[in-house]
């Protein structure tokens, strides 16, 4: 395979970020994943736009312009004789010295990668996290921040369990996201409910875009509204999945609900 | 400056990791900053423990044997022509293709880069975070992992506000640590505190041999102890420095106190 690194295209195995990468270093830059169907990009505007939203946040000066990343998706793409991808773009506030502050002014890098788009998955059987909680606190939790081992360790946990996925909960035990994808639920009342941004979720693009076009709401979800719902499914930028059970509890009938299942069949066809 | 990754001595100009290095995408892995005096690294052993603890928690295999690392840290000394410096030896979960899940097995990437030893630096003048708490109930707040953001944007905040350094407070608002430094508070009390690792701050290794050193004990501190404190240090690997003001209010005197005046040219010395 063949990745981009500041505009240059390189092959995958090649050593080619420097060691004093602050991406490395200090987990210090952004990333977003990106569905690629038939050579395009998917909700491009909306990752561009989380993407800026994080940016101002960590103070990041983005290395590249919309343009700029269009161009470079279609090489990359090209390179790889891909026209289905998952993308990724990390963008990280490049090398630094010794110490937290970063050099004034920075060289941010970027890396843009391509993968087969993985195949459509099945309904999603998820743990709770027991060891990882989402600090609803941090600026971090409302950006897609490369230190993400947060994640990594939930994901762990769920695989050692036998399950797909975690989901986490915050520090207040409320419902945040899985390690991958926004959570939304359809309640006892009947109510599309999704969790605010303010309890920890990542404002994810498919989630955004359900919030515009569906009657759903944002509204703080415990774990028992979690069991207690009458369907309940996952997004992320590549798909859609039902959630039908978590610790071994059944959501609603065990089955894929069938708002879940359209919008899988949906995304699936996207 | 000369590096050494995964046992090869590089230019640190060098563009030499991997773009897929799970370090760089995901923040996963670890770190250690060593003291060196006189070509010797000090508390190697106490440093070997702490990664060790976070490999078995992250499941890391660690990459690098005691003996190994002794002699490699003798050759980046040596190749850059350093007898007191700053060590940083660095150990992620290496190159992973898409997703959290690493690889089985992983192959670990390990850096270690060195750099003078920064002089002798005066009392530290903090500030309390507002934007960034640590996250007590995450695993990742008892390892110094490379997933570091939260303490840059702190860190950021402090230079904003002219500070040395950030206050980083809990989510429970109990004092955990600084962005680099655990907290040592003579109370009003006279009795010297430091936080408990189950508040959020990391186990530092000078912390460790102060714990043992001295008459000292773990007990939650809340910013109002802080404040009321007779007198304050901050200490990590490199030194210990008196801590004379949080927010404009001056701790004890406003000068630094006895005992971390005391530690601070110990630490110079040592």
């Amino acid at each position: 395979m063949m990745l981009m690194l500041n505009g240059r295209l390189v092959p995958t195995s090649d050593r080619a970020l420097s060691a004093n990468d602050r991406g490395f270093t200090l987990g210090d830059g952004l990333f977003e994943t990106i569905k690629v169907r038939h050579g395009r990009p998917l909700r491009l505007d909306l990752h561009l736009a989380r993407l800026r939203d994080g940016a101002a946040i960590l103070r990041l000066p983005l290395p590249l312009q919309p343009d700029q990343l269009e161009e470079s998706i279609s090489t990359v793409l090209q390179a790889n004789g891909l026209h289905d991808a998952a993308l990724r773009l990390s963008v990280s506030r490049g090398p630094g010295q010794r110490g937290l502050l970063p050099p004034d002014p920075c060289t941010p890098t970027w890396v843009l990668t391509a993968a087969p788009l993985p195949p459509a998955m099945g309904p999603v059987r998820a743990i709770t996290a027991e060891t990882v909680h989402r600090n609803q606190m941090s600026p971090l939790s409302r950006v897609k921040a490369l230190s993400y081992l947060d994640n990594v360790l939930a994901r762990l946990e769920a695989q050692d369990k036998g399950a797909d996925d975690a989901i986490v909960l915050n520090t207040l035990d409320r419902v945040a996201e899985t390690t991958i994808a926004n959570i939304f639920v359809v309640g006892s009342d009947g109510v599309l409910v999704t969790p605010p941004v303010g309890d920890g979720a990542l404002p994810g693009v498919r989630r955004a875009e359900l919030l515009r076009s569906m009657v759903a709401i944002e509204r703080s979800i415990s774990r028992e509204d979690l069991l207690n719902a009458r369907e309940a499914f996952l997004t992320n930028a590549l798909s859609v999945r039902p959630l039908v059970a978590v610790d071994t509890h059944a959501i609603g009938d065990g089955l894929p609900g069938p708002l879940g299942a359209r919008l899988n069949r949906e995304a699936e066809h996207e």
